[in-house]
């Protein structure tokens, strides 16, 4: 496997394919997935070994358990190892400030500092150390080349750059691909506007945002009689949420733009997160676990679930010196299969991507529901209005379902007709999919807030009205 | 000098003084100014013969002015240099997009795109070339370790990721100084209450944005009882607006978190802009005359003044090969002296930093008055609530000037003699610096926005009727 003999991985930072060719890393994104497993697991060895050796946090926790890096001998074994939280990670820097007892590199090896963008309680931070950078970049790099991104393309990066993981590794990917970056950011006021005049300006082959945002970009576009198409954006991949991924918010952003779409991204904390990652195969996101071990796993047992079905993924760092993330427990959902890409790729795939949260799903009337179902067949509908929202509430012990959807039309009492068989085939399609019956309302286009990073449409009044009996 | 025999210049990037050296390139920055400047105009000849031999921009331009390379013998031949004006940058970018006919790289070269954030017309596109981003990086790690900036360091970049080249300068040279860079950005609602979290959290050595945000953070930080010297911050470095170099706001500053104020920053255009930096000296900016070559000029020659006189700085990349500056007309003000940096340094000093713009003046009852030397006075009274504005109208012939200041009190109504007596010594102080009667008129602390970026205090109405009168 292309320079997967060491670990940490070195890579060698001119290497560049020739741009005709598919892969990166050819051997390591076609290899027989058993061989991968394989090598796989050497490599979780070393990196156990690596984290026991460095880190007080990791010591603690397998010593807790009664296992030690020596006892891992198959994937299986890997399995009973404990998943580590995000709560976990809260309180080791909470002890240890700033990084916490699970950084295994001297803090004078920490080049860059983000974190997690909470507003509530302590934020965790992220300490990652210059030989990571380098790999984060590659990582990065090796995906975008699998989305078609060659040297001397113009990528526009219209994300936030703060605290969001997304926006800085999706940068360093693209200085190392030798990509023309341009990293224009997004969150400001006024920004969008500009946006839509740098891209006619530049003309870039690619961008990367969050889907809603690219959606925003279109809208103010067309609403100054532009055409986003007219940008000539050819590749346009996001992270962040899960839109991307939804048949109807892809076909939105391809019909607007002209472009393919690509889903990627799994959690900050995994960074270089692009380890699940489209590709030209189109067939969801891939499991590109040689940079990032997944594991989709049943959320009670925390081990794997067979191919095909749907669990919560974890996840493990492999090419990761500074904070390895060992068994981190996601709480997303997604179903995993084994089939092959027609990318030629060998990784497992996930045909929904991320789709949902384990805590996000919510119950009525004993129902599961989870949002994106609902964006799915709401998003569908022939005269959506581009946004709505999802309201829960409870009369006496009885749970409500509204859904608010935007018509395309600003103003409703002209349209009388087409509206109220829009809400009743909205009404039939919930009911037939969720299998209780919800109610629909619907308003005119641009009710709802437009978000330029992600956009919460479930609003849960019994989650209020428990927090307020809560303190009584 | 230290890696300057052949040009476009490469540096080692795992080059680092030993921590105990005050000078990043001792030799460069202490030299016989004379020598520097035989050496400087071997570095001109160079830069001149290059942009001709690839930019039809230069070639274009100096052979209109009957000028070749081969004419420049000395530094007073250079003055005679025709200046490059913005106006041709954009025109230059128009007729050839997206980088103008001045980029001297092939487009697969360049690997960062950013731009001028103007409101209006056509922004200009900046191409900057991957060894020249290396270079910007060099430079920067040079003035920052002039301000005693160490590896190891944390350094908190407040300010906008955007187009802004101030944030994304500042990022590369604290990674090419190895310091920890936390490039936390600015610009996003609530943002600022998010960055006093994370300042308490993770203590940086450093903190660069513009000095209105620090003062914004600052008021953020006491509004919820936190003092800022908490922070613990050494090292307060800006650009972006003349603030930093103005006494009382810089006193303010220092005041307020307990740190060392260093000013910094010539224009995005110019890039490494921090060619222009204060040192551990605080002598004023040093013109760092081996990165770019500032001439001080008479705005209407655009001849050197004199070392002792006032003038608009002029601009000459000695560095950079991908869209080389050769003679930018800044716009700004600025007097310069040869007086010697007790930081050892023999670079020419700009003692009050750029505190005006040619046309940001304006001109009052016959008399020009400078924004800055209001702002001076202002923010030195005691009792002043932090901000204001300068209103400038015209009644029939008669020009008008209002001062509007907050006073630090929230309400006016219970302390009528303080804030007449501040009224009274705001509008003394103003008469005898600007020679024209002003009025003050006091308004309560926080009636003015604050702003994350650069804040517009002057509002001159006469333009808007200029405007008005001129569509009709």
């Amino acid at each position: 496997m292309e320079h997967w003999d060491h670990w940490p991985p070195a890579y060698d930072d001119e290497y560049l394919p020739d741009p005709g060719q598919p892969y990166w890393f050819p051997q390591r994104e076609t290899m027989d997935p058993e061989l991968r497993d394989a090598a796989i697991l050497r490599r979780i060895q070393s990196v156990m070994r690596y984290a026991a050796a460095h880190a007080p946090f990791y010591q603690r926790k397998w010593a807790a358990a009664g296992i030690s890096p020596e006892d891992i001998r198959s994937l299986d074994d890997f399995e009973h190892v404990p998943v580590v939280t995000k709560e976990e990670l809260r309180r080791a820097q909470a002890e240890r400030p700033p990084f916490g007892d699970y950084l295994c590199v001297p803090k004078s090896e920490v080049m860059r500092v983000h974190g997690t963008s909470g507003t509530t309680g302590r934020p965790t931070a992220f300490g990652v150390g210059r030989a990571d950078w380098r790999r984060i970049a590659e990582a990065h790099a090796r995906v975008m080349w699998g989305m078609g991104i060659r040297p001397g393309m113009r990528v526009f990066i219209g994300s936030v750059f703060s605290l969001y993981m997304g926006s800085w590794a999706t940068l360093a990917g693209a200085e190392r691909i030798r990509a023309q970056a341009f990293p224009f950011g997004a969150g400001v006021a006024g920004q969008t506007s500009r946006a839509v005049d740098w891209l006619l300006q530049m003309r870039p082959e690619a961008l990367y945002g969050t889907p809603s945002y690219a959606l925003r970009i279109a809208e103010v576009a067309e609403e100054r009689g532009i055409d986003p198409r007219e940008f000539g954006i050819q590749i346009l991949f996001f992270s962040g949420e899960p839109g991307a991924s939804i048949p109807s918010i892809r076909k939105k952003i391809e019909d607007a733009f002209g472009g393919r779409v690509f889903d990627s991204g799994s959690m900050a904390e995994m960074t270089p997160w692009g380890h699940l990652s489209e590709s030209t195969g189109h067939t969801g996101m891939l499991c590109w676990q040689d940079i990032v071990y997944t594991e989709v796993c049943d959320p009670a047992t925390k081990r794997r679930v067979p191919f095909g079905a749907e669990g919560s993924p974890v996840y493990t760092h492999l090419e990761r010196n500074s904070q390895p993330m060992i068994r981190l427990l996601s709480g997303d959902l997604t179903r995993w299969e084994a089939a092959p890409s027609p990318c030629g790729r060998t990784y497992p795939v996930l045909p929904n991507g991320i789709y949902g949260r384990i805590d996000d799903q919510f119950t009525v009337r004993g129902e599961n529901i989870y949002p994106s179902a609902i964006n799915d067949i709401i998003s569908n509908l022939a005269g959506y209005g581009g946004e709505h929202r999802i309201v829960v509430s409870r009369e006496d012990t009885m749970d409500r379902l509204v859904v608010q959807v935007e018509h395309f039309s600003s103003d409703l009492a002209g349209d009388g007709d087409g509206v109220s068989s829009f809400r009743q085939l909205a009404k039939d399609r919930l009911r037939a999919t969720l299998g209780v019956s919800t109610e629909v309302v619907v308003v005119p286009h641009n009710t709802f807030e437009r978000s330029d990073t992600k956009t919460h449409r479930v609003i849960d009044e019994r989650e209020l009205f428990r927090e307020i009996a809560g303190q009584q």
